[in-house]
């Protein structure tokens, strides 16, 4: 691959893994344009809010219906336009999250749930997905309970759903690589960056 | 089928055809709950400010994610629970809507719209859906200028598009049927009652 191609990668993870601070780190690095799902749009801002509010409730579903219009806005209001003028792009979060969150998490059947991801992303895939996998032990303790949010706050069960879910997708997906998030600062960086050298990134 | 059997009844058509005078008077007459798409939620309120809005631009997936996420919300708030507890629901929209504007009107392939549609609405299906038809330019007629919103503010041949779409969804889906809503409207209610007799309405 040119290193001139604009390139799409996605870093996944549950909260608290450290994945926000690898896509800022990296897009930083290769001058790529960060964003994160969900909320980088004006539509998503007002999405994100009602999506993490944990005190109005909503069905799975709406949730996810919800993450599938943010995403579907950003695809084509952020990624796809940035992508086409040459910019490569470096998401925090992306279709792996509602798989993960309100399919494996919630439990909703995944086979239409993959049919409403297309609606929303359509061929807008990334080159590389960057599972960054971390215990869901590890990951409760980094955050304080005041700043929880609707997914924060579900329980303990939910939260393993969703890593087994994230490295089961790992498994099914192309393109993806799951990166060990639980050791030192620096060896998760040489990780990252190794995986991204192998798409013509840091080589 | 019991008369007491609450059931739920959705009125369809393009803007102006008159469906949310025969819904009200419906839903008033036999006491049930009146309801509509988009908007009738909390939550709801919100996605169609936004999605009525003329001057943001979606694309037709975001557009389409947005209403399953506001019908998925009414369904899991609102239509089932009162059905649930005995109550008789008429909807003015429901999926049909969706599948007639943003899969016949903007062109959307169907397919993916219907498996996202499931997704929203699970197994809450009208016992009875009613297409109250009438030509696009009389419905445009009815319309005052200053009142368009995204849809209103669309081309005619959009409004045609959707127009034959629920024409064809009527032949597709169980349990639907068209009136002609142009004529008068001592015709039109006839022609209502006499839908809603064949399912113990007003019979």
């Amino acid at each position: 691959m040119s290193p001139t191609t604009p390139l799409f990668v996605a870093f996944e993870g549950i909260d608290g893994c450290g994945k926000s601070t690898h896509a800022k780190r990296v897009a930083k690095a290769v001058d790529a344009r960060f964003t994160f799902e969900p909320g980088d749009t004006p539509l998503g801002v007002m999405l994100r809010q009602r999506l993490l509010d944990a005190s109005e409730p909503m069905s799975p579903q709406t949730e996810a219906l919800l993450m599938l219009a943010d995403r579907s806005h950003h695809v084509s209001t952020v990624i796809t336009p940035t992508l086409a003028a040459g910019q490569s792009v470096v998401s925090d979060r992306y279709f792996g999250s509602t798989l993960a969150y309100q399919g494996y998490g919630r439990e909703m059947d995944l086979a239409p749930l993959r049919a409403a991801t297309d609606v929303a992303i359509g061929t807008c895939r990334p080159d590389l997905t960057i599972v960054i996998d971390i215990p869901v032990a590890v990951a409760h303790a980094r955050r304080a309970p005041s700043q929880r949010d609707r997914f924060e706050s579900a329980t303990v069960d939910f939260h393993e759903r969703v890593r087994q879910g994230f490295l089961s997708l790992a498994e099914l997906e192309p393109n993806w690589i799951v990166i060990n998030g639980n050791q030192n600062l620096e060896a998760v960086t040489e990780r990252v960056d190794a995986a991204l050298a192998a798409i013509g990134w840091f080589a």
